[in-house]
């Protein structure tokens, strides 16, 4: 057995250490627009104001600084938002359409979409083997449909699907497009196709307490949570309730990260090339997602005869810390639905997610690990020579 | 005029600056247990540690270590949560049962309850003029409700409700009672009778990103927002999103508050009297709330023939930073619903909460100014003489 190294966080799709600048601009908000931002005095206009400025900074990034930036508090409920607001009863009654490897919450939110308001099923349009959505099914799914749902990325495994041909197939039927880049944004460039997007700071390195949904102007929008309906209420808000130091620093941390390599230009993507190298020779498994049309930082194994909470638990006692099964399922250990979609094995995998920073050591670490691992659980299994 | 000193703030019954503690604890959260809790390697294992340690700190000080602690992100879908949780499909279609005063949130998701699940309107149950429940009122209201909401204290008012006699009427009547401690907690003793309760850590000066929702043990509640029904579901919250630092912030600053001295004990109740005593004398206004039973830090004035909005600004201009209008609904200078409830003015009222550490000197001065700038205000209107 190999000797354990310093523990080394090789899980980060969803969520990854905090930055020092998330710290930083968090503390400066939290000491200085503590207040409610409705608040007529001093403490409220300057809570107002930094609030304004995280929200244009954020359309900025975003590329289009005409679009309405609601903050909600987390990235399972700004889907929830971004699916029901769209499907709002009001419009026609069609089904939601979204794509099988789409979030958990998405899916929760569609099927939720469908029975409160009497609406059809939603529509599922189906992935290749590489996870990429099958455009043609697409197409044949669109017309009637309030919303359809295509992810950027897809936090498991990695791939990157085609947003520019998606949103054109949206266009012509007439059907607005939810575009969740909670994987993506941060690591990739910002995509343009969308009219409703969602992200998840707490994906790319700022801090837990606040997501980003953002609306293309002229969106139909409409909020699904109990309140009132009204000018002060952003998509995926309460009036008051946004977390604005979680906000400040959502938007410090993405604009610096815009500024820097992103893609295939980051680091991390030639690290995943080296490690995709490295496992391709493990026998009896598959690398799952685009080798290409893919995340800088993300990969996921996919290993026959080998239970993936044994994978873990075993990387764990050499320091590597992975994951595996669903990166979005209430329970991390149940069959994840993105590697059913995609025909891959959905018990036996390991899902690596890379922090930026992530040195080249512990890619070869993990390399060299998990061969080892895999070849260990079958060997006590009595599989190895399956 | 008096000449403008130091900025002071005295709104803070909703929103308080954050004590250092709170600082603190969030910066050792997020260091340490960024990573999603439901991981299965050792950083996932980190948070989940905490997590608990979170909850179970939190079930003791509300004085029920049995009880189920949900961290949901914001007071305002904390109350959500509470009132559609009890209220879900599958009881008795009863009504929704409320008092007047409770926070706008909770009367939205009564209303809620009602369209989403076909029950019937909700029974409000009126308040006497210093803002107490009226009991005989809420005895005959409860027959058939399937929940009742009845606040701990108001923030706008700082009236203190007789929750004993409130609960002893719901446990006769067999309905649960969701007790709101938003404006309460961690300010005065923590209240014995309550089957749900929620709390809102931000109100005592911890950080925005968790409030709290505490279930006794054996409170039958149901999810009402998108999602799979089950064990690893806390009432309030979706797994993998709760904010983890700010939920460790809420339990230390609470610990720490709840040593310390509280309600009459607490040097602020001194200050709310002597700043009561010195507007006692303002012609044409009235304190409003109850004298006694309130909380130590709140109180209200309401002045006949000027608008809350320019007292506001008049008092913004000195340095002395108050609040007007309801404290919990969407724009805070729209009538408050809470001070119709008692029969006091609802436009010209200013909302004062202290901070803690808050001295005498921030008191007197306001006690000096306010007087001058409603008489400046009424001679501007010509309303000097009425």
């Amino acid at each position: 057995m190999t000797a354990s190294g310093d523990p080394v966080d090789l899980d980060n799709s969803v969520a990854a250490p905090p930055l020092p600048e998330a710290l930083e601009a968090w503390r400066a908000g939290a000491l200085d627009a503590w207040a409610d931002e409705r608040a007529r005095h001093g403490s409220g206009a300057r809570s107002r104001l930094v609030l304004d400025e995280v929200r244009g900074a954020l359309a900025t990034a975003l590329g289009d600084p005409g679009c309405l930036v609601g903050l909600p508090p987390d990235h399972v409920r700004a889907l929830h938002a971004a699916v029901l607001g769209c499907a709002a009863p009001g419009r026609a009654d069609g089904p939601v359409v979204l794509s099988a490897v789409e979030h958990s919450a998405v899916h929760h939110a569609a099927a939720d979409a469908a029975r409160s308001a009497g609406s059809t099923e939603p529509r599922e349009v189906p992935v290749d083997g590489d996870g990429r959505v099958d455009l043609e099914a697409l197409e044949r799914a669109l017309p009637g449909a309030r919303v359809a749902c295509v992810q950027h990325a897809n936090a498991e495994i990695g791939t990157v699907q085609d947003l520019e041909r998606v949103h054109a197939l949206c266009r012509d039927a007439g059907v607005p497009l939810v575009v969740d880049a909670g994987a993506s944004l941060g690591h990739v460039p910002v995509p343009a196709a969308w009219d409703v997007l969602v992200a998840s700071p707490r994906a790319w390195g700022s801090v837990a307490g606040a997501a980003v949904l953002a609306l293309r102007e002229g969106v139909r929008w409409r909020p699904h949570e109990p309140g009132e309906a009204g000018a002060s209420r952003r998509p995926g808000e309460h009036p008051g309730t946004v977390d604005v130091p979680a906000a400040l620093a959502a938007a410090v941390t993405l604009q610096g990260l815009l500024a820097g390599p992103l893609g295939a230009a980051d680091p991390r993507h030639a690290l995943v090339d080296r490690l995709r190298g490295a496992l391709a020779t493990v026998p009896s498994t598959r690398l799952v997602g685009h080798p290409d049309e893919r995340l800088p930082h993300v990969l996921t194994l996919s290993a026959l005869y080998v239970p993936g909470e044994e994978l873990v638990r075993r990387l764990d006692v050499r320091g590597l810390r992975v994951g595996s099964g669903s990166a979005c399922t209430a329970d991390t250990l149940r069959p994840s639905h993105v590697l059913a979609a995609v025909g891959a094995l959905t018990h036996g995998n390991v899902r690596v997610g890379l922090a930026r920073g992530t040195g080249p050591e512990a890619v070869d670490r993990l390399a060299e690990a998990l061969p080892e691992v895999v070849a260990e659980v079958r060997r006590e299994l009595g599989a190895e020579d399956l």
